[in-house]
């Protein structure tokens, strides 16, 4: 059976948005189902750029309705001016998620750096490369908050497998 | 004609809420209508404290009806961590407001303080004492959460009172 993975990492400006499926069976044969970003920079006030993050994602889960989503696990060593702006996109998101009743898991940056190159300090650009050979992306423009999210959906089937490996 | 204010004071364990009345015509005839806490406090996971949040934020604006919502600004002298968590708190609140087109409105720690007590400095619990008093509340017991969120409604009202006379 075909698992639906959305990976997702917000943000206050770019929230990136990745989906894929992956066969219970076969965890290497990952599909690319579709990348999007939810753009709210020129969106001033805070309320409505909460609003539209908890909109889109609403309307995302609804369309492709995922098994489950996956977020990246935020880095501590940001100020706590930004900390505060990321919390609210995360909450509007994750709140989002929930009232579908959705399960949410999270991995550390490094965690995703590791499952997919295999080093816990890649590059962006490393990642964004990375993503588009895993998922065989040759005709779409993938943007680095696309492919952040894509990496998240990656990294927990990753984990899974792994994991499901262990127990056999 | 009679406004209906909700002040709100968000947290990742304990959300305050309070909600009174005010006549257009005359702003020191504030009535208190209600208030409660949305407690978070035994729900260990993040997305389900945030499902909690939202939802019962939504609940009380569907049986209330207030038309504005007042929020603290938050206050930035916390670590990056406790920003993090209550930013999360804040924004699955303001995401279920802002869902109810219900326009917010924010203030300072200090200005609540000096529009309740002419003092930036005031304690919770001489807030709390305030605001029992300025709502003639005497037979319900109301927590610092409640009483927070009440003086950001009631703060909201004075800023408006004061506005007002300055355009007259």
């Amino acid at each position: 059976m075909n698992k639906r993975i959305l990976g997702i990492d917000p943000g206050s400006q770019i929230t990136g948005i990745g989906i894929v499926d992956v066969n219970d069976n076969d965890n290497d044969n990952i599909k690319f189902v579709h990348s999007e970003i939810i753009d709210c920079r020129k969106i001033t006030d805070l309320g409505s750029k909460l609003k539209k993050i908890f909109d889109c994602a609403a309307g995302i889960v609804e369309e492709y309705q995922p098994q489950v989503a996956i977020l990246e696990k935020i880095f501590f060593a940001v100020n706590a001016k930004t900390a505060l702006l990321l919390g609210h996109a995360r909450g509007a998101v994750m709140a989002s998620i929930q009232t579908k009743e959705i399960q949410i898991f999270e991995y550390s940056p490094k965690e995703i750096k590791l499952a997919l190159i295999g080093e816990g300090g890649a590059h962006k650009f490393q990642i964004n490369m990375m993503v588009k050979l895993l998922l065989n992306i040759k005709d779409k423009e993938i943007s680095f908050d696309e492919s952040d999210a894509l990496a998240a959906a990656i990294c927990h089937i990753n984990h899974h497998s792994w994991l499901s490996k262990l127990s056999r």
